[in-house]
């Protein structure tokens, strides 16, 4: 109770923030940026994206390798690196057609040819975007990736792999065009007025509700809640890896934001991409400064992971909206990121659901803050149509994920048996260690 | 025979795509683009690229230190940091002169002055490539240390430390310089219409070949062939750090050959290069989405390395022609490369080459197979002529490290001792574990 | 006295080289490249170099995680993840406008509004610095958080959590901003003439200073200089994350320095960026190898972290003056750093100060050395006005940071108790093990 107070009461604070000049002009017209060259810089801005954003996929990768048990490392490191692999070949098989409908172009089994060498993106026609297809087509696969890998962590250490890759199929093939579709493909959302910059919802709290529907349908690791009603913890067995897998995060976020500003081809765009970078850094800062005191103030002492969980929950919680915040804005939006990653992992618990690196807490929950925020900075966006996209996206992702993982359950089955789950998926799932050559506790 | 059929088939299939437009059209003229902006975003390109593939120095380091065993660890880190280091120094001494003959101003051992500050590069006339000088040669310093990058994996766990940077030496020095200015020099390959894009055979096989020659003269470590002909698996002592690595190599890969397109200071180069990033994920996610199946069918159990190297051999297989495919003959070509990365690791076994990363089938065989498959869709490309140039190259580059491993191996020697290989290289070789407080099994 | 002689003697070879034109002609006019397209290009640097600079908080928290040993490496990995998010809070407050006096704009705790979204930049009036000022921003906190990383490594495995951080807070808020506004905030160093490019004494000998007055405040480690005069080593529980730490350090260097330059807006600029990343690297490479033949020569064997080092020592020697030093230049500048790296450690322990991970060789030995050295190239540079400014720095930033230290010993206490120390701090400052699940020896 005291906890939605507070959220309250810095909610009102955001809202009278001067946090944006409400007087909107119109874009500065391109003077002196010819529109060949404004082509170049914008389609730079999406490969510099993509290629921060593909880092993101190592960042999960060593960030879950970190918070899993010795014994599961491999298997964990596999299901991200798989991960991937499938997202790519997903998104281009059907993904990106999906999402933005009528451009079937691109991608389809025959695979053709955007862009094509040797043809004159000028005398083509194809350069009205104001980038190139290719680049924009990395760009957004990216993002699909990242929604993949989100759920990776919150099922481990008990999730089979194949059936886990299978789900990896559907969400990077149907689930999440679908809906980004929704909104970043021009459907219902969009023309409704919903406003998610580079994604808290889209990608962050897809992946969280995904996640979520899964540990629901797999239920908790053997012996995390006690029969008398006690957690116990099962710390991860590398923490300089999440150390690590944090801060490449960090460093692909500014990829992940400041592109999806998707023009850098003007005075205008590169302001706000500046902006956004700021706003970006900022967020995650106020999530590790917040989270320090309140580890602080409720535990009396700092849990590293839960540290890294505030930065990437203030960085997640900014994904929404990273343009139209001051710099306090974006301060206090990620703050509130930071004690979310503190305060929400026992609500998790209380439920026995059993998110094995948080998740829930980070992606899901302060990416719905995050959206819901957006309308205290940004003008056009409302509350209403901000809560309607979140419950839309919310109820699509989170059915749709739960009859996947339940079909997978009730026919291939999807959870590692108890003697392997208790020896670790690394024997029987990969047959391989991750660390062989040291001794395990 | 099976395996050979498979492939003609997709060569076949490969060939038959509508892979690219045959109708090649001229440049588009520089529309709206200055010579003075395409020179900074040529350089820029460059930049970038360096940076990325400069990073790949350091997924050479973690692949490598993840794949050997914890008593070689230090060693291995060590080899990376160390031919990273000479690969500077001699490729500025000799390599990028003896690679760009009649161009003498960059390097010599009086070190000159490449746009020296304080003269006006226009006014000095030397603007006419399009690109700074010094963007260019950091660019192709890394591509040398690429090179060198890839001997070292599959020469662990028994060579020495001094000689193998000795050989470095000459490699960086010497015979990638050499080999390199025949294509890239100008020289007679590049003359008789040798493709090979970002090199899949001028650094990836050179590499391989190199790598190849030090695994023949140097012999297999203790104990892996055994007498009844059993193959004896050394497991690597830390799979996270592999897979950072091949994140890392992907990540710099976007570099490697997106900044090979050489300009993008035109719509046409813009839109080209983004060409190259997407091919570049999309063999790459092909690789893995491969090894993972053939991996299943062959061994009916998931290997995690196998899979990265899938994900690597991806890599390598588009490096010789990134730009003319459709995404289709991207993932057909990538996904050989992972069908390469996990059936010819047995092949390397029958004849006892002991190659501890797998580089071999990665580097050498996944780079002439994607030499060889650049005029499936590169109409400028003939079979014959990729055939000769890597005939050429490699009986230049086996025999020059055959004679240089072995001449080594006759004068100060290149193995360690027995009791040295057993006890691990780092506590003779370096005197220092690289896990000191983790007790080893 | 031997070693001075020599250092004595490259300094004359260093002057005596053609390190430089000395003809300066003025900028070349911007022909060809509009004020837009050069604003966005000075953007689009800044915000490469900001997302390079921050990658090397990962890279400190790699290399410092790795040098420490494992009972203290999840404290290490806390300090890294907490001194980079208080150093965004502390400059964004204060520490900006401390450093540019005038600009109260951008900080503040009310936080105003750098180029608000929907105020075109041009109409304001804001764009006449060349750049947007948000891209400045984040690109001046980076340096701000690589300052304080610097320290975290020297007073580890001793220093208790909360006054570290403290600590950082008077750094990044006010020792930082104060010493770096004498110069980059146009002050009376940069009257004077004082030349350090991009901070081997503004950044990397303020952080070696702030770190060898808490070395002396806080004394050394337990056991580490025993009564009979020897030295115990204590050596570094990962040597796979230091060595990924230094090529993180490495690769974010090039983002250090090159955007040093503050534009590439002109092909004179970008000529200029190129040069810069050329002898970044080359210094490096140098530092490696001068680090490897002094091993070799003092120790009869190679010391992976004094190669490390000397990488480390090699960048920070060049980052005076990475523009003007012709390459011969650039690797005799780095070498002398990594013999620094490798010479200077014996001297740190005859005066008793434990430095764990020998910042101080390397941030402000080889610091002061670059700083001094400019002269050699620079024509504009005078050795006289070098001395001051880093005698004028280093006694600020000593001074302050021996009284802000000694404070806080005096109030809140900062060392950990024995027991603590001798358990590591993990367990009770953190309450956490970073791998709990490997055997500790």
């Amino acid at each position: 109770m005291k906890k939605l107070l507070m959220l309250a009461a810095i909610l009102a604070m955001t809202q009278a923030l001067p946090v944006s000049a409400q007087e909107v002009v119109p874009e500065a017209a391109p003077g002196g940026v010819t529109p060949e060259v404004a082509y170049i810089f914008n389609t730079l801005l999406f490969l510099i994206g993509a290629f921060l954003v593909m880092w993101m996929a190592a960042g999960f990768a060593m960030l879950e390798a970190g918070l899993v048990r010795s014994k599961n490392v491999t298997t964990q490191l596999f299901k991200n690196v798989g991960v991937f692999g499938i997202a790519g070949i997903m998104y281009w098989i059907v993904g990106y057609n999906l999402m933005y409908p009528g451009d079937w172009t691109i991608g389809g089994l025959i695979g053709e040819l955007f862009v094509p060498k040797g043809i004159d993106p000028v005398a083509a026609g194809v350069t009205e975007d104001g980038y190139s297809a290719g680049s924009d087509f990395i760009f957004q696969l990216m993002f699909c990736a990242t929604t993949a890998s989100i759920v990776s962590g919150t099922v481990a250490e008990r999730v089979r792999v194949m059936p886990f890759l299978l789900f990896t199929v559907v969400l990077t093939g149907l689930i999440y065009p679908i809906e980004a579709s929704w909104q970043w493909g021009g459907g219902w959302l969009s023309e409704m007025g919903f406003s998610d910059f580079a994604g808290s919802t889209l990608v962050h709290a897809t992946g969280g509700f995904a996640a979520l529907a899964g540990a629901i349908v797999l239920g908790a690791r053997h012996g995390k809640y006690r029969a008398d009603g006690s957690v116990h913890a099962m710390p991860g067995s590398n923490l300089a890896l999440a150390t690590l897998g944090t801060f490449i995060l960090w460093l692909g976020w500014f990829g992940f934001n400041g592109a999806s500003q998707l023009a850098i081809g003007s005075v205008n765009d590169a302001a706000d991409v500046s902006r956004v970078f700021v706003n970006t850094n900022m967020a995650a800062s106020a999530g590790v400064v917040v989270a320090i005191i309140c580890c602080h103030l409720r535990y009396g002492k700092i849990d590293l992971t839960m540290v890294l969980n505030g930065a990437l929950a203030g960085l997640v919680s900014i994904t929404a909206e990273p343009l139209y915040p001051s710099i306090l804005g974006a301060v206090l939006i990620g703050g509130v990121g930071g004690a979310i990653a503190v305060f929400t992992v026992p609500l998790l618990d209380k439920f026995k659901i059993d998110d094995v690196v948080g998740a829930i807490p980070v992606h899901l929950i302060a990416g719905i803050w995050g959206t819901l925020i957006v309308p205290a900075s940004n003008p056009e966006a409302s509350y209403i149509t901000q809560l309607i996209g979140i419950v839309a996206i919310g109820a699509f992702v989170f059915t749709a994920s739960f009859i996947v993982w339940t079909v997978l359950k009730m026919t291939v089955g999807i959870r590692a048996d108890e003697e392997t789950e208790i020896n670790g998926l690394d024997t029987k799932e990969m047959g391989m260690e991750a660390y062989p050559d040291f001794v395990q506790a």
